[in-house]
């Protein structure tokens, strides 16, 4: 068998109480925080990283109760929400995804932070909701 | 900030067919199934492995309609059903969390295969049902 590039990303856990969840998966858990809680008022929620090896934990609280996380968390309650993936050519990867009928949610990825990203929805990733990302590679500034 | 000695084992995915399963993961993402589906009687579910880096995704599929994972996919369908995280100490570990107040589904590791493990509840760990494993080392027969 070969070795395949894809490697885990990050893994989001949707919370109701974020102070509740780094007690749990910091203090009593014993993993270690990366960085600060932050605050992403365009998606409406705060979000906190635990360092996993060469991934995370990401802890996600909706700060609205009108996002699509904030729905999830209604609906399902607190609990793993998707799955990250890195994946070396994101832009070949959902062609080939497409081609072999997965119904993508992003058709294209997108961009922010140095990332590019898009999600595939759970009904073609077994009730998954999977989000393939690719590093965009710094350029030295001349 | 330290670095801890938490990684991930496996992030285990419920599934209703496995075939369909493997066509998605294996044959449209591209992961590498890890040997072959295997049968677990004594658990009733077939399982499969897909190397995700030094971790594994593990697809289950129950095979009857009694089990506590049978009854899980019933209730909230297909998904991300389990995460393991690998510990160097599992008793330090679980000692660590009773005393912090979270609700072990083993007080004490159950054993199998080379390997030691416990369940959290995931009353205690945010929603999510939490396994923590530990290796057991290989001591050469004389």
């Amino acid at each position: 068998m070969g070795m395949t590039d894809i490697k885990l990303n990050h893994l989001a856990i949707v919370v109701d109480d974020m102070d509740a969840a780094l007690r749990f998966w910091r203090e009593s858990l014993g993993l270690t925080q990366a960085g600060d809680v932050q605050s992403v008022p365009a998606e409406a929620v705060d979000i906190a990283f635990l360092t996993l090896g060469d991934a995370h934990i990401e802890l996600i609280r909706p700060t609205t109760a009108d996002s699509g996380v904030a729905e999830y968390l209604a609906k399902r309650g607190p609990g793993m929400h998707h799955l990250c993936l890195e994946v070396p050519d994101l832009d070949a990867k959902l062609a080939q995804l497409g081609e072999s009928g997965c119904e993508l949610i992003n058709e294209s990825p997108r961009e922010r932070d140095g990332r590019r990203y898009a999600f595939i929805h759970p009904k073609s990733a077994g009730g998954v909701l999977l989000e393939l990302y690719e590093a965009i590679p710094t350029v030295p500034k001349e």
